[in-house]
């Protein structure tokens, strides 16, 4: 029958990669959920079962942790790029290679008003996330990063409203001068390499602080006419401040928290008692982008969750 | 500063929609998790926060229910159609609109021997899928189908082997004869509407017990040299025997079932005991195409989870 | 300072142990998660690090995979009772030991009509379960055999009302005569070891099918004034059946289905569109006794979720 | 046939209050997680199918809203005594009310080097508990309540050995002087009320930040030998600094971090490179408790998780 193998990649999902460095008594840790993934000529695994060409997921695995002890890990992003570029020396059939990284974030445990030199506390809610596409060989070869950070959670308690918006036959919400807004944030930005030039030298754990810490105060200090107008602001902002940084795209999930309707009681509730609810939630999706940015290439493909 | 709105779309996800049919005593359930959204023309809402033309998430949910009555729910695929086509219409300023679909199943619960009229038991681990987009109005517009399942968890105790592969010097994994090969398949496939013709008429339920038919037998009937194999077999006889699919992708975890080592105990183990690991997990990904196949278009724009 | 260990267990949760019965072409699958656990005089590993009596929880492990070939696996209760009296051996400063199983069903991939030999999907939401525990040794040793169900869901479309109940002035809920009732249930069930006699020959498979069975049957069939009323009638049909089990629990989720308003667009809804709702969820909890049961002893101690 | 109701409860679970104090421009948030359950003498609703006694759970979740307004929420504890006493009065039939709340942490966005009023992102992993019982009323009314944290995570990089314990037939575990200690720490601790004398004045915050304090430092300061020892001392130091805590209980994964074996590769691995694992896991369960510690009564029942 007349089909063919289209579109297709294969990898080692999930890897928990947990680099210690323990070179003085002040340990240092990195903890890593990786997943690899190569696209390519493999035409023959799927249609004749022939595994001639395969670097097998297995070895995929074996080389995502021995790296992190060769090149080390000072960034997910220079691991990420090591790793990719590896896998084209590795698997001659493959055109590109794609590294996702997850980072789990681990404060110091204070004792006696001092940070422990080998003792850590899980912090944060969100994940630092980036993913890094190697593509081609040689002269040709292309990168492209994207750094990213999910389920950052914030709130506000009042600064919001919704207004003003289109109405039908189905509309019964009523227009809100002063809400709660809160979301689980899921942000990428796609670094400009260019702009970069050496990716070796370059601070990838500053840039991801800084553009967390804008991502924040842009939150916080934004009167809100809607999610929407927030994330521009936040995404504007953000581009602002990092030339290097050529777009950047959210997904935030608008949850929900509801004044609760007291009045049966007799109680007043003047926006001091809410139920915050599940499903369904609003969910805005957007994407702020230079002007003048560079092509994005393939560094979008087959990443989760974005348009 | 010189930046601007991308891509952009927004919704509402996860409406728990169930809609039941009581028209006589032996009632039907439709069990739908429903998410719309919207692309087009949002940037005042973004930019300026001015909702003029933003039909609020609220009135889109209000809408997901009110159709499931007003519409009513045949099939996941006909209500998405509906919903979707009807968006449009409700906000000028949207260019697109696509609607996701989850169905969850349920089975009749066995009373005495018979089927009971108003008393049902969740089937299967599976979850039905369709993903619907509409863009364009009148003579132009245009629509697409994704049909599908999620969370098909399938394994076999033999008939499938892994060897013949690449091997460099991050590789320790041994070939296998005879393995335990297990996944967890997300599988899409598209339709070619202007095979199908009149959508009103289309057997949307028929064809998707079908396609899972089909995928579960080529599974079992299939020797494994692979699961890129596999999936190329399974892929290859849904388009064989449905002319109104265009093409199938799937997403699939290689579900590692790792032989235990009980040779420090003096005991055998031929393939008897099995420890079944949760991560790093192979993930396979592909695509399995008609030759002629139409222009898939928008129709896998934004769809999470695939390449 | 004046303190000492109170009560206290330790073993190896979640040990994935999948179990292929390959002796002929028509293979049998056993899919558990097995959890271990002993107790006893175990305090010096705590208050003074010395773990001369501690068995390994990696040796556990280690016994979970091997007595799956040992001793094999007739039924989840069978190997429990097996692995639950060894420990007690291996481990001399042990005084009893818990087992917990949980087992995933599968069923037979149909090709061609026929039930294939080695190819099966995932069967069903609910997971059965056993917790065996086992105290002291030689004459002296008692056994105690739970059986159960977690997550199987199940609703009724009509048939089921809620009226007559208390009200006070924080009471906002109607009078409801038909309504959906939905619930995921979890049941766990004591063994009477007396009535049965030699555990070895008893047929734990075809009794937990046949109080499944029961349950369904009786949840479809009863006309329900409340949740606790059908949980009632559930485990008084399991008693009357079953003379060898001792009394039943029921912990049941009320997984609400809120008729959605649809009068502000003019639409009727006579129970035909509900939203499913995710939280908060009435959680109803109750007990089934035979009123000449046995002494239920350690049965129940450290079981999760059961009051 | 001879069968009775026995131990059993109803109530309404995972209601999302969440409170928002603004009073000045500088709002307070409690996000709470209610739970509440009543028990006593409701065997008619389950036997007959009669509802006179029920105070439905619906009315328990109106309630639960309004007393965050109403009674106000200063801390989980100070909220469920008065939820909990509240329930007694409302449903004369019950005998005893058990309210459990899960508290999330919020911390203050910096914006400009600035705690701003009224934005803020989600804190830390764990989640504060608490769970309130009250049982009678008026002079014979009696209280508990038991603090306690959930999946608060903690490493250490060195300092955890684990050796000299019990070998048998099954053991393959080497003695290891070296490695990674990690828990996701489940702790319940029991206030002595007598001790504490008003409960209305008692600094619930205080003391819960207090015990977390302790619990942090003492797994960094202590070197390990077991787990178990790590959650001894935890407890006897908390037992020490806080008098009206009158036990406290544990239920630690032990969160694998094996040394992956790079030796293959030619690369040392001199406790750098680390798989962090999900199951199976240890699972350690303890108890510290006060020599002279008062009566537990119903302090612990149908708490889920502990022994």
């Amino acid at each position: 029958m007349p089909t063919h193998l289209g579109s297709n990649q294969y990898g080692k999902a999930e890897n928990r990669v947990v680099r210690i460095y323990r070179d003085t008594d002040r340990h240092e840790i990195r903890d890593l959920n990786v997943s690899t993934s190569l696209r390519g000529d493999f035409d023959e695994a799927h249609t004749t079962g022939d595994q001639t060409k395969i670097l097998p997921t297995d070895t995929q695995k074996n080389t995502a942790f021995a790296y992190a002890k060769e090149h080390g890990v000072t960034s997910p992003e220079d691991y990420a790029l090591a790793l990719g570029t590896h896998f084209l020396d590795a698997a001659p059939a493959a055109t590109a290679a794609q590294i996702r990284v997850e980072e789990y974030a681990w404060d110091r445990i204070t004792v006696d008003g001092r940070e422990h030199d080998h003792s850590f506390v899980r912090g944060g809610t969100e994940t630092r996330t980036c993913v890094v596409t190697v593509e081609g060989r040689g002269a040709d070869q292309r990168l492209w990063v994207l750094g990213g950070l999910q389920d950052l959670v914030v709130l506000k308690s009042t600064g919001s409203e919704f207004k003003g918006f289109l109405k039908d036959g189905y509309t019964t919400l009523p227009e809100a001068d002063d809400r709660v807004l809160a979301t689980s944030l899921t942000a990428r930005w796609r670094y400009d390499l260019d702009t970069i030039g050496d990716v070796e030298g370059f601070d990838w754990d500053g840039t991801y602080g800084s553009v967390r810490s804008i991502l924040l105060a842009a939150f916080a200090r934004t009167h809100s006419r809607a999610l929407q107008e927030t994330l521009f602001v936040m995404g504007d902002e953000v581009l602002g401040a990092h030339p290097e940084v050529a777009e950047i795209r959210f997904s935030a999930p608008n949850k929900h928290h509801f004044l609760y309707d007291l009045s049966p009681f007799g109680v007043e509730n003047n926006g001091e008692v809410f139920i915050a609810a599940d499903r369904p939630y609003g969910l805005i999706e957007a994407t702020v982008s230079r002007d003048d940015a560079s092509d994005p290439g393939s560094a979008w493909t087959a990443v989760p969750g974005f348009i």
